[in-house]
């Protein structure tokens, strides 16, 4: 309901642009939310989005600014006079800023950087230079700083003082004179406690912090085990040098989220949205990972070109490759996606590998025996193939089952182990690996029991 | 480092308690986080648990309980007094006393109510009567509610004396007489504002809401694209019940993006971690689909047989089966993750399908183009295949691309138009799919093309 809303008003404002009646325009945008301002501003065409964005009250077309897509941003910027820059720059938040310039072009950099104060100027360079996907680099260095020798109500007046140009103002940081944090106080404590109290007495000093260097998927994960608002970060002297708000850990969880699923399905993650990632860059991401796969694809027809004797003395077994080597495929599939999210979510530790194990095992034996005994009465009942072959697929089936949940379980946490990433080992590269081992146990069975 | 911190408490814990040096114990869990007290809890011996929960002073003991998983706090719950019970009703948030209660059996479910007074009864009935997964069901009704004639210190003297049991107190709720959703107004507005100024001249009133029976999921994405800390949930007459805060809204991301990822992967999702689910309860997630998707790979090996004769007749073509299917198959995995999660994150929509499904055509022609490329020297120099099957296997792999790409990539837009779960048609189902249609394709150029 609420998309009907926006895409309604899209059109409205279309028409109203085209037709150049602007206050109009103007009286629509004026209260909306920075969010959805920015939605319109992306859908509407490139000319009109000057246009309507010179109609928003300043401080919302900074804030819809911030919720914009780089390409958008720089196509304002590039059409920006210098006073509407100064005042766009003005009102961004720092870990916005440099989410942008992290994203321009040189000279649109330099643009930008000329409207920054030298302070800013600083403290941006500061953020660039930390890792990427690191906590430094989404860090903010926007928080509210208190003394604990404060009363509460001098507390409130440093709030009151600083607060509006700060990311968040509920969690204050309490540090000495050399920045080293010596605890944490909510707006919530500054309420309920008495005007007189001093900060030491009622600050939080048992403080979980993380490093500017602390990878930012572990940062947000921090943050959401401990339910907070902002997480400190700390430097390698420990002192206080930003914090990463919780809207900024949401995005870091939905990305990583994306780039495991992407990886899983053999896709080169890339943090751009799909509708505006173009038909090259589509395949670049994708075309490696096919090659790849297609090559080791190649070892199954060199295992099957080695038993082509065995094949043609008996042809029958060649129909049930494909159901093979896809059961196997599925399982392996089912295992590794089940183990990486529980990496990725840190629900399993090394320590876990022989439960694990054990347990893919069972598993696989309770699946295995499962679809062995349905397929067995199929190919009997329906297929009508001689005794000795429906034994052979069947056993082959129980086999590529625990084959593949071993693969399937153990490689992600092995890739782990090696400081690899476990997502690249998922799902396609295991059915590689599975598919290959498959056909020689089918292959070897087969020849066994029927003698070919 | 944070997790061996933890490893080597729970180690001296254990001992501690072994040895009955329960004040040893109690003096090191006393300043610890509740996430992490949850943690400890949960690693020791069941028989230590309740011991360690009782050294917990009271208002920590708390909250740690309501961190811990359904199972234990099952087990504590069982073994509580009245009055250990009492107290920690008392200081539970109502969204973490009706989720304990969802995963209880009756008879603790009721030890449970008789411990809570009517008013609380009535509110847990309430959220409880609200559909599974909707916005109504992991809300809280313990918010801040202003009237819009206060003034701000007014404003400040009521969340001061109310606002310790709630469980935000930074986004305050302006409703009239009637509780109709007039506006919002933050703690840091207030702090900013003139104590004598009106709350109805500093409260926003353009809110973004969400009703009881939106899906939690939706929810929890229009709170992450407006970046709240809480979002406001209204009932059918548009009077406000409660909020969704935002900690609940990441564990709902988190456990949407796990329920996509196992889906992806055929497994029935659940909502509990791999570490604590029994090897039958893995069985029956994942057999259902292994089981479907073996009957439907039968689909092959009937294909297969009808070619038995062309088969036959050109022994080499049975080489390349795998190496097709496998790549029609990881292509077709490529399409459907980006578009599922696209859906997912709404950044897809109905009216985006044409681009869709040119964009994924291009990128089909492209890679299969690459491959084909890549696979047609490698035919001719490594196998030393005659140009004629060359052709044919290359000629399959580019169509195996694009039919797998369009079944990847529409599959799960049609499933989504017809109110199903997109995820459901995700890369095994698609695999089946794509293996079938390649192995048509496959033999009817080779039989075209080689005249067999």
């Amino acid at each position: 309901m609420e998309n009907n809303v926006m895409e309604e008003q899209l059109r409205t404002l279309s028409e109203l642009l085209e037709e150049r009646r602007f206050s109009g325009a103007g009286a629509i945008v004026k209260d909306m939310n920075p969010a959805d301002a920015a939605w319109i501003l992306e859908e509407l065409p490139e000319q009109r989005m000057p246009v309507l964005f010179r109609l928003l009250p300043k401080e919302l077309a900074a804030d819809t600014f911030a919720y914009m897509e780089p390409e958008s941003q720089e196509l304002l910027v590039q059409g920006f006079s210098d006073r509407e820059l100064d005042e766009v720059m003005e009102q961004l938040f720092l870990d916005d800023t440099v989410d942008m310039i992290e994203e321009m072009p040189a000279n649109v950099v330099k643009k930008i950087l000329r409207h920054v104060d030298s302070e800013t100027r600083r403290m941006i360079n500061q953020v660039l230079n930390y890792p990427k996907d690191s906590a430094g680099s989404i860090m903010t260095m926007e928080y509210v700083d208190l003394k604990r020798s404060m009363t509460v109500e001098q507390a409130f007046e440093r709030i009151r003082r600083t607060g509006v140009e700060k990311e968040t103002i509920y969690t204050c940081y309490v540090t000495d004179s050399r920045r080293k944090l010596l605890g944490i106080v909510t707006v919530k404590d500054l309420l309920l406690a008495r005007k007189d109290e001093v900060i030491r007495n009622i600050m939080e000093t048992n403080v979980k912090y993380v490093s500017t260097h602390t990878d930012q998927e572990e940062a947000a994960r921090a943050l959401s085990k401990y339910d907070f608002l902002a997480l400190p970060v700390v430097d390698a002297e420990e002192r206080l040098v930003g914090i990463v708000t919780v809207d900024d850990a949401i995005d870091v969880i939905q990305e990583e989220a994306t780039e495991d699923i992407e990886k899983m399905a053999a896709i080169a993650p890339s943090d751009r949205p799909y509708m505006k990632t173009g038909v090259f860059a589509t395949w670049r991401k994708r075309v490696p990972w096919l090659l790849f796969l297609m090559i080791s694809a190649t070892f199954t027809s060199g295992i099957l070109a080695s038993f082509e004797g065995a094949l043609a003395a008996s042809m029958v077994l060649t129909n049930f490759i494909p159901m093979l080597m896809d059961t196997g495929g599925n399982s392996g599939g089912q295992s590794s996606a089940t183990i990486i999210r529980g990496l990725s979510l840190g629900e399993i530790q090394y320590r876990d590998v022989p439960r694990v194990l054990l347990k893919e095992c069972s598993v696989a034996m309770l699946c295995g025996g499962t679809l062995a005994l349905a397929n067995f009465v199929k190919l009997l009942l329906v297929d009508r193939v001689a005794l000795t072959v429906a034994a052979v697929v069947c056993v082959t089936l129980v086999a590529a089952i625990l084959v593949a949940n071993i693969v399937g379980s153990s490689l992600p946490i092995l890739a782990k182990r090696l400081g690899l990433d476990p997502t690249v080992t998922a799902s396609p590269l295991i059915t590689t690996i599975v598919d290959a081992v498959v056909l020689m146990i089918y292959f070897n069975i087969a020849k066994a029991v029927l003698g070919i």
